[in-house]
C-alpha cells in the first residue's frame, strides 16, 4: 500500500493530505440548515450535515492530492449515523481514487488487536462468507501495549495489502510527557557478548521498534507499509527520527493550524521528495472562517479549501527550493 | 460514577466485571444458525449473532455482577451493524441496572479526545439539541499523548457523572516492552529548592499521573473516578501501583483465560475488599466451551456462564479468606 500512496504522491506533486475532521462548527450554516430540515437537530441531521460537507471538499480537492485521512473521532461522537457517515466518506474517497488514511488510533492486546485490525483494513469471517467493515488504506495506531498489540495489524496489512502509521511523536503540546522521557535500554554489543546500558527518548525507542516492525512489509520504493507519525510541531525530534527510521514514511500532522510551516517540515523528507506525507485539517476545510480566504464566503467554502490545498502545496515545494531539494 | 460501582459492588458482593467479547468462536452454532437465517451470512447476521449471544448471558448473570465490560473491537470488526449490537447490547444492560464499562481504548489530542469523550461518556450539541452518542458509564483511556489528550476526558465525566480507566499496565505479554523501561524523572527537592532525579518506570510515571489526575474526580468512598487499568498478570507492578495510587479504582483484566487466580489478585484490593473489579471475559462468556464446564453443552451455554460467575466470586471470596480480609 506504501507503493500505492507513493505512485499517488508523485502524480500529484503534493507530499499533502487533507484530514477530513469535520467539528460541527466547521459546518457553514447553509449545510446544517440542509441537513437539519432534513433529518432534524438529532445525531442523524449532524451526519447528513458532516457527510453533505465532506463531499463538497472532496469534490473540489481531489484531483489535487493523494490521500485524505478522516478522523473518526469527529464522526462516532454522532454515533451510529456519525459512523455511516464515515464510512460513505470513506467509500467517496476511494470511488474517487483517493488513498484512506483511517485517522483511527486503535491498539490493544493481540486478539482484540486483530478485530481492530480486521474491523479497519482487513476482513471479518461470517459463516462461509468473508465480509468487509470499514475497510481504510491505512489505520494509525497506538503503540503503547507493545508487538504483540501491533503485529496483527501488521499481518492483516500483509494479507490485504494495506498499512499502518504507528504514533511516535505526536504534535500536541503534552505529547513530551511520557514520549520525551528518556529510558535505558539494555543492548547487546555484539561479540563481546557483554551489555551495554544506553539513554534515548521514549519516542526514539518506539520509532527503533516501527523500524524494526516495517522490515516485514518493505514496498518496491524503499519504504514500508508501517509508517510513524511524527508532529511537525517537534522539528528536533523529527529530524532524530528521520535517522531512527529510515524505512519509515512518515505522517506529520500539525501544519497550519497547530502552527508548522513548510521550512519545519523539510527534515522529514528524502532528496527525493519522499518519505513524508503532511497532514492539513482545519487549515484546509475550515479555510473559508480564516482571515485570508474569507472572500470566498461560507457559501463558497469549499472553493476556499481547494486554495488552501494549492497553497500549501506551494508553500512545501517553496521549502524544497530553498532547502535545494 | 465511582460511588455507584462501588454501591453495586457491595451490594452484589462480587468485585467482578463480565467483559462481553463476542469473538465469532464463542458464539454457538444455533445461536448463528438462527441469527444467520434471518439476515444472512453478512455482517447483519454476525451482529444478530452477537446480540443474541449477549443478551442470554446477561440475563443469566444480570444478578450477580455489578457491571460489564463490553470490548468494542469486537463489535467494530462487523462494522455499522456490529455497532449496533454494542449499542443495543450497552442500553439493554442499563436497563438491568449494570454499570457499563466501555472498554474503548481511546485517547487523541485535545478536541480529537474530546470528541471520544463526548461520543462514549458525553452529549454532542447539533443545533439546539443535546444528543448522546453511546453513553457508557465508564471509558478505557490510552495515555500515550499525555495529559491534553486525557484531560478532555476527565471535563466529560465531571460534567456527566462518569468515569474512565486509564491504561497503566496491561495484561498482554509485550506490555514491558514500553512500560516497564526505566525512565527518569526530575523532582523539585523541597525547600531545598534544587531538583533530584530518580529512575522509576514508566507504568509508575504514568500511574503517578492518574493518582494526580485522579484528584479533580473524587468521590464519596475514599476513590476517584479517574480508575486505572492494570492487569493480573503483573502481580509485582501491581502491587507497586497499588501504593503508587491510593486512590484509584483498578480495572484488572487477566483473569481466568490469561492465567490469573483469585490470590493473584488480593493485593489490588484494599482491606474492604474494595479498590479493585476484576474482568473476565472468555472465561465467563465462553465457559461452556471448557472442560470444566462442558457438562451444560452449548444450548445452556448462559447457564456455565452463570456458574463460572459464582465460581469466579467464590474463588476471590476464598482468596479474601486466606489474605484474612
Amino acid at each position: 500500500m506504501i507503493d500505492k500512496l507513493i505512485e499517488k504522491i508523485q502524480k500529484t506533486g503534493a507530499p499533502i493530505v487533507v484530514g477530513l475532521d469535520p467539528m460541527m462548527k466547521f459546518v457553514p450554516e447553509h449545510i446544517k440548515k440542509t441537513a437539519f430540515a432534513q433529518k432534524g437537530e438529532t445525531l442523524e441531521g449532524a451526519a447528513e450535515a458532516v457527510w453533505l460537507f465532506n463531499k463538497e471538499i472532496i469534490d473540489k480537492t481531489y484531483d489535487l492530492i493523494p490521500a485524505v485521512k478522516p478522523q473518526i473521532a469527529m464522526y462516532e461522537q454522532f454515533g451510529i449515523p456519525g459512523l455511516c457517515a464515515f464510512k460513505r466518506t470513506l467509500e467517496y474517497c476511494k470511488e474517487k481514487g483517493l488513498v484512506v488514511i483511517g485517522d483511527v488510533k486503535r491498539g490493544d492486546i493481540g486478539s482484540t488487536s486483530a478485530a481492530y485490525a480486521a474491523a479497519h483494513l482487513g476482513k471479518v469471517q461470517v459463516g462461509s462468507s468473508l465480509c468487509a467493515a470499514f475497510d481504510e488504506d491505512f489505520a494509525t495506531v497506538n503503540p503503547y501495549l507493545g508487538s504483540d498489540g501491533v503485529q496483527p495489524f501488521i499481518d492483516v496489512c500483509r494479507e490485504q495489502q494495506k498499512g499502518i502509521f504507528v504514533l511516535v511523536k505526536t504534535s500536541n503540546p503534552s505529547s513530551g510527557e511520557f514520549q520525551d522521557r528518556m529510558v535505558s535500554t539494555g543492548t547487546a554489543a555484539g561479540n563481546a557478548g557483554g551489555i551495554t546500558f544506553s539513554e534515548q527518548a521514549l519516542y526514539e525507542l518506539v520509532g527503533m521498534k516501527v523500524e524494526e516492525w516495517g522490515a516485514q512489509l518493505m514496498g518496491r520504493k524503499g519504504y514500508s507499509s508501517v509508517g510513524a507519525v511524527v508532529g511537525a510541531t517537534y522539528p528536533e525530534q523529527g529530524k532524530v527520527l528521520r535517522k531512527v527510521m529510515p524505512h519509515a514514511f512518515i505522517l506529520v500532522p500539525g501544519y497550519g493550524a497547530q502552527g508548522a510551516s513548510g521550512k519545519d517540515l523539510v527534515h522529514f523528507f528524502d532528496e527525493n521528495r519522499l518519505g513524508a506525507i503532511v497532514n492539513s485539517s482545519r487549515g484546509i476545510i475550515a479555510a473559508y472562517q480564516s482571515e485570508k480566504y474569507s472572500s470566498f464566503g461560507a457559501e463558497h467554502f469549499a472553493d476556499a479549501s481547494r486554495q488552501a490545498v494549492l497553497d500549501m502545496i506551494a508553500d512545501i515545494h517553496q521549502a524544497f527550493a530553498e532547502a535545494g531539494r
